[in-house]
């Protein structure tokens, strides 16, 4: 096994406090040179995570995370805090399933305060946890890491409105990489690199007192001048806006400077209010290739360590697809608009953004300013297209219903990461759409299961629909059914005489329906297999011929339990009715495969599940 | 028929550019009376219309409404805006049914850019149509007025922070009362605080320059300064949060002072950028009991416009009750907090708040920082009470899932203001909650139909249950079902030997359900009607055994068509099975009754549907 040198002795965060700051930095190139090599085999978040080796340590240098509550805002950059607790050992299981999460679970660890993975919730849920600390009466302090680019977020802002106000001791150690994932955006960020050179102003300071020390009279003037600036500082001049948010700022400090940044921590932990504290950080550090490219080295898939070189060449994946297809659209017409929130390469939308610079948002991680904005657009012409994450569209549910859908606009929502996502786990799985989005009322929801339905649906959702449309697809590559099935709200894919059961589905799971009805057959039954390619009101008459094809009805879907396809099909089946599902309940994480098997929705399971079910007759549901 | 002097002869905003600032003041006045005499009747928003009237004016003269895209946040103070563009006449309809909105619908007229309702929008959707006129290569104004309650939302920030780096012109009113609907709060409060006495670092300014006039070698001195001021000014001295944002910043100005006002205007008009106003103005301006008490006078019901005084004293309501019972809880329980976000009298806090200061929190129009934060607060050993109005917590959905279900917390939302409101219209009816909540794994919802209920419940919710819990219940008083049935998860209220149907509801609307049964019976049919008391996977058992009763449900919602009980039961029940609820539509404003008969909810429309039905014979979803 290869040594880490200093980091092999280390058994937990109370052997850093034993450390000088020379040999932290030494453990802090093994940190990095450990996290490199089993990212580079797990794959999982890197750039983040060599950008705060220095502050991770230093935090659980100065701080007792079993009982201080550090929050890392996403989490995704929480690697060191990880191996330094206890979970080096595992350290190779991550993201895999039954191993380590990506993100922070409490349920791996004491450490771990609170589950993490959407971005800008850090300060509230600390906030919330110091006002306990002070009812409680007890004595803890409480620490959100937050990035910049969750720093865009509206809830952030609430919180920091919340909390510098509140007078509760609270440290927000703002980690300023400058990026999200990408390049930040928007005036937040402008600002930061504004204090980002701020101590020229204390030079500036300086140096008209220096002057006014050396002419007759200058002394009054200096008391005169200091007086103004008072007022100035009382009034109008708060050097940040975190300071106008009613925060004592410390900073901005060199985040890989250990040394200073212990001595911040350990000044902030004595101060009793809220506190915020800017660390530089550099995403990707230490190690060459992310260092070149951060944004590239954001999320990995396993690559070489050596070369930064990646395993395997992507295959066309449907954000892919959905990027490029959009383009052409946009080509032929100019009312197309494309909004992505701080996502721009996740959704496929960089050939957009490249193409058509004018008619691209990408509007910061700030999902409900952008369905927002798109109601806008549409109201005077545009055909704004917004292509946000099912999970992170959780965040502009109002949005969609009071801005978007009471209005009737002509809003096209590509809600990516449909369905599992996989290795991410339970904060990023799009389980909740169909249910959200079919409660509201005139929304349509597309479900291609392939790439050339996406282009046919897309092109139906710009051009032959009116009023909000979602369309939902999944992660990664489309499957081996590849018709286009998107003419008729419904499609036959697998005939059946006299079917046993007829197997209903959407999306992507129509390759795990297609292969349940063969495994099926080997079996002896019958199955005849339907797609649906939306889910909305258009769907019902089909649905009641489905419905008499046969008597039992199986509907397979990758979302919760409650609001699906299946409740649709519960008021016009009145045969046997079985529903297959993700369940009520949240997932682990894991490879689709995997989950796919926990939830029972592989083909597999359902073969089996139809065919116990058929020996033991009986409704499903009952 | 009353006459309102010079605003008997304004036909439109045209009117209005060839008056004098002091005819301009003239009609102000009379639009104060004429919106009192109205509103006096109608009942409606009045404090925050009396507050904007030369604001209101000097929009509608130095801009042209019809073209350019005037968006008043929330909209609950576009009544001047209104009068002035048409619909003076049809005032007294003011939020009845077929009448005026209380907010801004483009159906009603083309100067109501888009539909408002929900707070700190406006600036995404301003931005949005600005987009639009840039990229369309059109010529319009677009103006955002939004109040200093609205920008502690956090996507308000979002919408800065966007707009500030678009480059995009852009007038951003802000209208700045210092409150909310009561008390603002918060960070952002106090500097807008800080900003409205900012013309007093001008005068500091004056004076140090005055003094360096006087004294030699001043000049030099005053150039180093100068030069220093610059630095500041470029590198840490933004003038407020706005221009940190990149925003260009204008004011403050008294908003009562037409003449700077329309002054202002026009300059914001002519700059080809993202543009701040900072509009300070008087909440209940002009009418003394609402100068004396804004807070009471925001929305009122009809009252004397003499004296102020309200005509009905209220009736006790679910709101009021459950702030009652909050308080006898934390009485004997130190863990209990109670968070709003904005709404403290709405929710029925108020003595709460009075009461238990330190474990009352008002964070201002922020429904995902509350949410968030209650999960902190949860997990630190707290009880966490979240009041939150149904369809503001739409707004949250994204925390309810990510912070607080995944981890299962326990946390308590009272969902007020659930089913229909009435006047108030389709942005603040509560009928999507049941859909929405539903789907959460792991999420217990409570239906109380009346006080007693709602105490069994608000106590099973503290002590009984673990993991999140909705408790929903509507605006206003209980019905005549008084009993307490809550010991079970569904209960059988009116019993009927071999009945025809079953009628299945929960909360409120079993007081329809009573009367349309006993309809029935006068028209010789046995009507069973059972209530639920929660909807979740409890149910599940007893909705079996209620199926047993009758071949024929029906089941009886105040939410939407999709992700109701009637789903639930849809799984459950193989016979014939009618869902009523409120439909796949957004629903038109009038009174509770109107709406409930509108959608076919009420006691007499459920009654004749099933009478029909039952003539008819068939499966009422087919």
């Amino acid at each position: 096994m290869k040594r880490y040198g200093i980091l092999d002795t280390i058994t937990g965060p109370a052997d850093l406090r034993g450390l000088s700051y020379d040999s932290l930095s030494v453990l802090c190139a093994s940190l990095r040179e450990f996290i490199v090599d089993s990212v580079s085999k797990t794959g999982g978040h890197l750039a983040s995570n060599l950008g705060v080796v220095e502050l991770a340590v230093a935090l659980e240098r100065e701080f007792d995370s079993s009982r201080d509550r550090i929050i890392y805002d996403v989490g995704h950059q929480s690697y060191v805090h990880k191996i330094l607790t206890g979970r080096r050992d595992r350290f190779g299981t991550l993201r895999q399933y039954g191993g380590l999460s990506g993100f922070m679970r409490p349920e791996e660890s004491d450490t771990d305060p609170c589950v993490t993975g959407h971005a800008s919730n850090s300060v509230s849920v600390a906030l919330g946890m110091a006002h306990a600390r002070t009812i409680r009466n007890q004595k803890y302090h409480v620490v959100a890491v937050i990035g910049d680019g969750a720093m865009t977020g509206g809830m952030a802002y609430e919180a920091l409105n919340s909390a510098g106000t509140s007078g509760e001791p609270l440290l927000v150690v703002l980690n300023d990489n400058n990026m999200s994932i990408a390049q930040n955006v928007g005036g937040l960020s402008r600002h930061l690199s504004r204090l980002r050179v701020s101590p020229r102003y204390l030079h500036a300071k300086a140096r008209v007192k220096e002057r006014l020390a050396r002419i007759p009279g200058g002394a009054a003037v200096s008391r005169a001048i200091s007086r103004a600036k008072a007022r100035v500082k009382r009034f109008v001049l708060p050097t940040s806006l975190f300071e106008q948010m009613g925060f004592t700022y410390l900073g901005p400090v060199d985040g890989h400077d250990l040394k200073s940044v212990c001595e911040l921590l350990a000044q902030a932990k004595k101060m009793k209010k809220p506190v915020l504290l800017h660390v530089m950080t550099q995403k990707g550090r230490g190690y060459a290739p992310s260092e070149q490219e951060p944004e590239k080295y954001h999320g990995v898939s396993s690559f070489d360590p050596l070369t930064g070189r990646f395993e395997a060449a992507g295959e066309m994946d449907f954000s892919t697809f959905f990027g490029k297809e959009l383009c052409s659209f946009a080509e032929k017409d100019g009312r197309i608009c494309a909004i992505t929130a701080a996502m721009p390469s996740g959704t496929g939308l960089g050939p957009f953004a490249f193409r058509f610079p004018t008619r691209f948002f990408d509007v910061g991680i700030a999902e409900e300013h952008a369905a927002a904005m798109a109601a806008g657009m549409s109201a005077q012409g545009l055909l704004p297209v917004v292509a946000i994450y099912s999970t992170f569209l959780q965040r502009a549910y109002d949005q969609l219903i009071h801005d978007v859908a009471i209005s009737g606009l002509h809003v096209v929502f590509c809600v990516d990461r449909a369905g599992i996502v996989g290795a991410d786990g339970a904060t990023h799985n799009g389980v909740l759409d169909v249910a959200f989005l079919r409660a509201i009322p005139g929304m349509k929801i597309f479900c291609p299961s392939n790439f050339a339905e996406l282009r046919s649906m897309l092109s139906d959702a710009l051009y032959h629909e009116e009023g909000p449309i979602a369309i939902r697809y999944p992660r990664g590559a489309e499957g081996a059914f590849q018709r286009d099935t998107s003419a008729e709200p419904a499609a036959c894919v697998r005939e059946a005489e006299r079917p046993d059961a007829v197997l209903l589905t959407h999306g992507i799971l129509v390759n795990e329906a297609l292969a349940a009805a063969r495994l099926l057959e080997e079996r002896g039954l019958r199955t005849q297999v339907w797609k649906v390619n939306r889910i909305d009101g258009a769907l019902k008459e089909q649905l009641g011929r489905i419905s008499e094809q046969a008597d039992w009805c199986v509907v397979l879907e990758d979302v919760v339990q409650s609001g699906g396809l299946g409740e649709t099909m519960a008021q016009i089946h009145r045969g046997r009715l079985d529903l297959l599902n993700t369940g009520d309940r949240f997932l682990p994480h894991g490879s689709v495969s995997d989950i796919y098997r926990v939830c029972g929705i592989d083909a597999e399971s359902v073969a089996d599940y139809i065919t116990e079910k058929r020996k033991a007759g009986g409704n499903g549901l009952g």
